[in-house]
């Protein structure tokens, strides 16, 4: 049995976020499945691991964890020798990586969270699209997505020179909106869309995908 | 001329997070005020600090940074010998901080924000207060004390037992609701008002509000 494990649902989001960490970090975890359609993430025994009830949550032997920008923040700096370098070393490159991951949770994730959750996830459960939202959060994106033209032209990837968890952290809600009409926004910009195409092609990814198939 | 800069307003939030830090590291730095009614926030020489137009902006020599919480990290790293020891140094420790941090950025900022944008701000600027927002974010609020009530029951800091980021991150929207009715909120919950009455009561915070005097 793995040291390291993830509760969660491959459909999650937030799930991905932690998943595709590991395996850029090259650490074996295991799975343990969360039924959200049953609530299970609600009630005990997960309450106990997160108590506002979300996935992922996160154990490393003794260590618990939840927020799944603490676990890959966690996992970038406890396992910094294997796989992937997430985190730069040096303190003010870490600095300026720090700021584009703040940029992702605060200025990317509202706003791609509440279109993915307006155009796919509503329909999935059966819900109304609120098409308001849907436009007034499109015009934000459009706003966000031309600060990181400007910001990819002048750096290969959102925190520095090299991948960071600032590129990882945005790879869920941006695989999301890919599939929908959102995506034109990340075409419509040579720059983002380099960017795109260059994250959501690692191998990593692809098997963080690969768990969502039946 | 102090090498450290905050460019910023005292009434912004997000500008008080970074100056409470920085008060206590005990780092020297300096004010450059913004005058964010006249939008400079929005023009040169700003943006180029901050493409996404907010305040506050931060200096450290030739490094510059925005979003606060990025900022505060920083500090707290980069002066870890001087003053509160603010990020503990243990990385599972270091883990469980990082989980409030977040927790306080993802679950208690949203819709403390939102609150004090209602009540306070918007009548501030002559905008009328949206009731059914307010009752909404009340009883999120109401969740999310529940949780830290709970918390802090077990723990007397949120990211541990001595203060942290993970604490002082709260104060300027805390502070900001404890000037409305939802201050109840917090006063009915008898660890969450100790906690309050805890950490708004640090001398650095005194050394903040100072600054919102005439």
């Amino acid at each position: 049995m793995a040291a390291v494990k993830v509760h969660g649902a491959p459909l999650s989001t937030a799930f991905q976020r932690a998943v595709v960490c590991l395996y850029e970090k090259e650490v074996d975890f295991e799975v343990v499945p969360v039924d959200m359609r049953a609530g299970a993430h609600k009630q005990e025994p997960f309450i106990s691991l997160n108590p506002f009830g979300q996935v992922p949550a996160f154990e490393d032997g003794d260590l618990q964890l939840f927020e799944s920008r603490a676990i890959t923040k966690y996992i970038a700096e406890e396992y910094a020798e294997k796989g992937t370098q997430l985190i730069p070393f040096e303190t003010k490159k870490k600095a300026i990586a720090s700021v584009w991951m703040e940029v992702e949770a605060h200025q990317f994730d509202p706003v791609a969270s509440k279109l993915a959750w307006e155009i796919i996830f509503k329909p999935m459960f059966g819900m109304t699209t609120d098409q308001a939202a849907v436009e007034e959060n499109e015009a934000k994106l459009a706003k966000v997505l031309d600060v990181y033209e400007n910001r990819l032209s002048k750096s290969k990837y959102m925190g520095g020179d090299c991948i960071t968890l600032a590129d990882l952290h945005h790879l869920p809600n941006l695989q999301c909106l890919l599939g929908t009409n959102v995506k034109s926004q990340f075409e419509s910009r040579p720059h983002v869309k380099a960017w795109v195409a260059d994250i959501t092609s690692r191998p990593t990814w692809a098997k963080v995908l690969a768990m969502l198939k039946p």
